[in-house]
């Protein structure tokens, strides 16, 4: 593995946990009012984007955290309107 | 200008654009408290990564957008450090 992979990876794995304490705070409180589900809707967007590019250039690391990091976020877009009413 | 480019920066905007809600809020409301610095500490270490992942693969949209992200994000937490008390 490279040097470049590696960094690649970490940088992958230091943004895709920044999501998860929303995603567990969501789940544990089951109230989702607060947040913009517009915002959600650009993020989960741009990553997916991020994840294409990746695939384009054939850039694993760029595929693999950008894809983990949309589900997050799309996981939070679902639980949001779930939740949307409390 | 080549397809790939393209999307990388359709990509880096909406990525980059998903933190300035956050960004506005503070400057309108003067209060932090609710926002967690360690998170804000892990993000802004991600995107650094990620914009000299960007250098050392010579990826323009990876680096722009990834360091304008990290602005954006660092300026987050400078200003929750200076409103924390309120």
């Amino acid at each position: 593995m490279t040097t470049e992979s590696i960094i690649g990876i970490v940088a992958g794995v230091l943004t895709g946990i920044a999501s998860l304490p929303q995603l567990i705070k969501l789940i544990r409180e089951k109230k989702g009012k607060d947040i913009s589900p517009m915002m959600l809707i650009v993020l989960v967007s741009g990553l997916s984007l991020w994840a294409y590019y990746g695939i384009l250039k054939e850039d694993w690391p760029i595929i693999i955290t950008n894809a983990f990091s949309a589900l997050v976020n799309l996981l939070i877009l679902i639980l949001r309107q779930v939740y949307r009413k409390r």
